[in-house]
C-alpha cells in the first residue's frame, strides 16, 4: 500500500501567486468558492475531497508525475480549472516547463484539436510561471 | 527539443501475447484492422499516426511515464482499446503493477464511477500480465 | 401516456431573481440570447425546444425529480448553464437544499473530480437561493 | 446528514437474473470481473467503491429516485454497463417501467441521438424485466 | 424553411447488406432492437426519432453532406453504431470513399487519437462497401 | 490524394471583425494567445497545428463543407472557441446562414439539449455576421 506520503512542495500557493497573476486569481477564486462548499459540510463531498487528496500523494509513482497525469487527463477532458490546478501543483513539485509541455502534448494528441483552446490558455499560465 | 528518442522495450508484442491471452487477442485484432487502414494509405491518417508515435518517445518525461499518462487519459475518456494499448506499452517499458494501478486511480478519481467498468476490464488484463 | 401535465411552480423566475443575484443574471442572459434564437425561427430548433419542454412535465416521475435528474446529467456532462437552469427549476418546484446536494453528489461520484469546479459554482447558487 | 440508510430491495439479484437473461449475464460478468478487482485489494479503489455505495442510500431523496438519477447520468454519459446496473437497481427498488422510460427520456433529450443505441439496448433489458 | 425534402437513395438497405457483411449485421441488429422500442410506443421517443429523421433531409445543405456531418460528429463523440449508420447512409446517397475518409479525418483531427479505434472499425466497413 | 489545395476566402479576418464585434474579439484573443504558443516553439504542437490546417483544405469534399463539419463536431463536443472559429471560417468561404443553422441542427439533434447554451451563443455570432 505505497500511496500515502505527503509530497514536499518547493513553492507555496502564495509564492506561485506572486510569480503568476493568472495563478493568483485562479487560487483566490477557487479558495473563495471552496469555503462555500466547506461551510455546507456535505458528508459525501468531504469524503470525495479526501479521496481526491489521497490520489496524488507520493507512492509507486512520484507525486510530480501524478500531478502531470492529472494535467493530462484534465486537458483530455477539457476542464480549464483542473488544468490550471494541476499545472500549478506540478510546478510546486518541481516539474520543468518541457515536462509540462510534453504532458500537454499527450492530451493534445489523445484529445485532438478540441484541446487547443485549453492548450492556449495553459501556455499563458506556463509563460508566467516559467518566466525568468 | 528533447522529444525524439525511441524507448527501449523490455518485452516484444509477441512476449506480451504469450503472457496474456487478453493482450494477444487485442494485439491481433488491432493489427488486422490496422493493416486495412494502412492499405487505404490516407495521407492525413498516416501523418496522424506518425504524430501519435512521436508523442510517446523518450523526452523530458521518460517514455514509461508518458505511456502511463496515455493510460490515465484513455481511462478518463473511457476507451477500452486505448486502455489496453497503454497498459501493454507501459508493461513493455517496465512499469510495475502498483504503478499501473496508481495511474488508473488517477483516472478513476478524475473520471468517476463511469470509469469503473473499464477499470474492471483493465484489472483482468493486469492480472494476466503480472501473474507469476 | 402519463407525460403531459404542466407542473405547478412555487416561485416565478422573477422571485428567484430577487432571491439570488447569480440566478437573476443567468435568467437575464439566457432570456436575451434566447430571444435571438426565437427571432431566427428555425423549424427544427423550435421542435427541439418543444420536445425539451415536454420532457420535464409531470408524469410517472414527479416534475421535481425530473428537474433534479436534469441537474444530475447536466453536472455529469459538465454544463454550467444547464446546471444553473435545473437548480433553479428544482428550486421553483420545491426541492430542498439537501435534495439538491444529494442530486449533485450522484453527479460527483459518477462523473468524478472533473465535476468539482461545477459543483463549486453550483454551491454558490445554492447558497444564495437557500439563504434565510 | 440524511444520506445513510440502506434501501429495502423488493428483489434479489438472483430473482432479477431469473426474470431476465440479459440481466443474468450482466450480473455474472460484473461479479466475475469485480472479484478480480477485490483480490487486488487496492486501497483507493476500495474507498471509491465505498463512496459509490453511500451515494445511493436512502436520504433526502428516496433510493429509487437516486438509482433512476444514476440511470439518467449513465445514459447521458453513454455507459452501457452503468445503464444496465441502474436499470436493475431501480427495478429492485420498485421502479415501474414508465418511470424507467421517463428517466431514459431525460437522458435522450439532454444527450441527443447519440444516446439512441444505448436506449435500444436498455429497452431490450426493460422488455425482459417487465414482461408479464 | 428549406429543410424538408426526402433524399433520393441510390441503394436500398438490402443492397447495402449484400455488398457488406458488416453492414448487413449492423442493419439487422439495429432493426431487431428498434422493433422493441417501437413496440413500447413511448411518446417522446417517437417524437425524437421523428425530429432526428427531419434533421437529415435535403435542405440548404444537400442530404449527402448532412449524413457526412452526422458521421463526423458521431466519430468525434465516438459512437460505433452511429458511425456505421452514417457511413451507410452516406454510401446510399452516393458519397465516394475519399469523401468518407475526409469526413473521418475531420473527426480524427478534432477528436484525437481516441478516435483511432473507431476509425479502424470504420475502415473495415468502408473496405467492404467500396470493394470492386 | 485530393486533400491539398488552399481554399479561396471571400472575406479576410479583418473584414469579418468589422462585420461582427463578437468575431473581432474572438479573433483578437485567439491571436494573442496563439502568439504565446508560437513563441514556445514546441515541435509536436507545431506539427499538430500543421496537420489541423491540412484537414480543412479543398479536397474530395469542398472546403466550405469541411468547415461546416468542423462546426458540427465542435458543437457536438461543446467547444465555444471551436464553434466560433468554424462559423467564421464557413462564413469566409461563403456559407449562407441557413447552411450554418442546418449544420448546428445536426449537432443539436446528435448532441442533445446540452448543446443549446452553445447554440444560443452561436446564434448571437450568426446574427451579427449575417445582418444586412
Amino acid at each position: 500500500m505505497p500511496e500515502r506520503k505527503e509530497p514536499t512542495y518547493l513553492f507555496s500557493d502564495k509564492q506561485v501567486g506572486e510569480k503568476s497573476e493568472i495563478a493568483r486569481r485562479f487560487i483566490e477564486t477557487r479558495s473563495r468558492l471552496n469555503s462555500n462548499v466547506e461551510k455546507a459540510d456535505n458528508f459525501l463531498v468531504k469524503r470525495f475531497y479526501n479521496l481526491d487528496h489521497n490520489t496524488y500523494l507520493e507512492g509507486a509513482i512520484p507525486a510530480k508525475y501524478k500531478e502531470l497525469m492529472g494535467l493530462v487527463v484534465s486537458a483530455g477532458l477539457r476542464c480549464d480549472d483542473c488544468i490550471h490546478y494541476h499545472i500549478i501543483q506540478s510546478y510546486r513539485l518541481g516539474a520543468t516547463r518541457p515536462e509540462q509541455e510534453e504532458a500537454i502534448n499527450v492530451a493534445l494528441v489523445v484529445g485532438g484539436s478540441i484541446v487547443i483552446p485549453h492548450l492556449r490558455r495553459a501556455y499563458a499560465l506556463l509563460e508566467e510561471l516559467y518566466s525568468a
